[in-house]
């Protein structure tokens, strides 16, 4: 099965060896995220795709130092939605009736619905609720770089504060959550590599009730 | 590129037709989750699989009468820590020691890092980060569902609390986070099956800095 296949390939890649990932495989590795189900479709994230070299090395020292944001050649920035907004709404579902060929009037019910829940609610917990959307679509991304044989660190460690301010993302109304640099794996150099991969025994993990 | 037909092929199944899932699927739905990445390997959840009927009989009330509870063969319950402990963080990594062969001492600085980041933060900060990892796995079980063709609704859409309640989580140490029915649509009577799948168009979701 491709999929366990490729989840067992990748691991968090400390070192990677700077050969550029071809701009065909990180489309696709967009598409993936692009395509995450995400609650009531409403996609509560943006994905940034930095290229640009000065602008990774600022970012560097934001997350501790990590090579893998110069060392890679594509950095994905996912950013969750600061909250949920009446107009954030009706715009998602605008869309989705026009190329469903819908009247506009379709989804009234139901964004109502979603308004009177998600409005009345703290910008912090509408935020973490788009956040958990994003993990979704990062998920995806991580296995879809996976199946190209792409390497790809998943990095949480780094100053949000600061990364949300250089980024510019609070006039954009959003928060970022995680980054994905994308590169190639340094296999001589990166202590990781050979390392047995190491999961919770299952009997902890799962639990069957038949 | 099988991760993105699989992708593409599935959708948020609103009718299941009855047909069991083979449990072989399902374990490999699972795998999919167990070689999730999570922050720092802590795999801060637990995947409660759930065949028994009238347990599901019990579960659907609480899930707004949602069908695909009792139409699928199998429902998961993705369940994250409820906070992050000493005890929980050391468990983890004499595991991993152990399995690679290290002295027990050898993550003893990454252990305390770790402690002194997570343990004085207040539980529910706690639990949203373990959350987040939840839907790492979850969105990679979806996944891996779309590529063997069984069908899978994600959903958020029920009483966390009466299901907590109802499996006993807090007892664990465990709050639900999101739950997956599988099963296999019912094309005949599903709404949903023949709707045009939709997404925010990508200039709106992608970001390029070049």
């Amino acid at each position: 099965m491709q999929l366990l296949d490729a989840l067992s390939w990748r691991y968090a890649t400390k070192k990677m060896n700077g050969q550029p990932v071809a701009q065909e495989n990180v489309d696709k590795i967009l598409q993936a995220a692009y395509l995450a189900p995400t609650s009531s479709g409403l996609q509560p994230f943006k994905i940034i795709e930095i290229t640009n070299k000065a602008l990774r090395e600022k970012i560097q020292p934001i997350a501790f130092g990590q090579s893998q944001i110069v060392d890679g050649s594509h950095l994905l920035v996912f950013a969750a939605w600061d909250n949920y907004t009446a107009e954030r709404i009706d715009n998602i579902f605008s869309h989705t009736a026009a190329e469903r060929g819908l009247p506009a009037s379709t989804f009234d019910d139901y964004k109502a619905r979603l308004k009177n829940l998600y409005l009345s609610r703290p910008a912090d917990v509408n935020f973490e609720h788009a956040a958990r959307q994003a993990y979704i679509a990062f998920g995806l991304a991580i296995a879809a770089a996976a199946e190209l044989h792409v390497d790809a660190t998943p990095m949480e460690g780094f100053d949000n504060a600061a990364l949300d301010e250089l980024l510019q993302l609070p006039e954009q109304g959003l928060k970022s959550v995680t980054i994905l640099p994308l590169g190639y794996r340094d296999s001589e150099n990166d202590w990781l590599v050979n390392q047995k991969k190491v999961r919770t025994p299952k009997e902890e993990l799962f639990l069957q009730i038949a």
